[in-house]
């Protein structure tokens, strides 16, 4: 499917330490959108969340959510997938980290435990990819 | 509700022309989100759309929606609401031209016809302002 997969023309969005929104649906039919820290990871979107927000109980009873990123030089610019969602552990705390280091930040304004981290996978069903 | 209300701090985010992030609720599950031109009108968000658009027509099928806002200056300061989606008619496209003076466009790079606009009001049901 040509449309679920994330084009070459907007991998640099992915691959930029640009903030996502990320968007799942509530037990009250009412949308959460927060700001998140992605990976690419070949054809799919990882991050790295804690699994006691909102978030994470939203996509473990709706196993969907939606990424935008807006390029911060150009706001016609845009990337949008729209997936399947699976989670999955974080031995090592290695996406965790990968995602801390992308975004500039360090481990160390991320002290441990790590109890909670798991990795979502955000798997392409529809992308969308305009400017 | 005090949680229903846009706070002062964070007003700022939706006076300034910061592109929002604008998520609706597909028929098949999936949330679609797209980059739209925001207009803050007292205590209620206000965009002009097209309703001949997919984000229309999920809207006026499931009437909520969800708008966030990442601070250009500082990713960490976010302003999300959800919220109860109304639709009208926007008499002499005032709105679209407050939206498009907004953001440094002009009325000439959006020319008639306009049949197809209309204004979505989004009254918060739920705001989480972070940073």
């Amino acid at each position: 499917m040509a449309d679920a997969v994330i084009p070459e023309s907007h991998r640099d969005l992915l691959e930029a330490p640009v903030v996502a929104a990320l968007s799942t649906l509530g037990a009250d039919g009412l949308i959460q959108t927060t700001a998140v820290w992605v990976v690419l990871d070949g054809d799919v979107i990882k991050a790295s969340i804690l699994d006691t927000r909102q978030k994470y109980r939203n996509m473990a009873r709706h196993p969907h959510a939606t990424v935008l990123l807006l390029d911060p030089a150009n706001p016609f610019r845009t990337l949008e997938v729209r997936g399947d969602v699976t989670f999955s552990d974080d031995p090592g705390v290695a996406l965790m980290e990968r995602s801390v280091t992308k975004y500039g930040s360090s481990m160390a304004d991320f002290p441990p435990p790590y109890d909670h981290r798991v990795v979502m996978t955000l798997t392409p069903r529809r992308v969308v990819a305009y400017g």
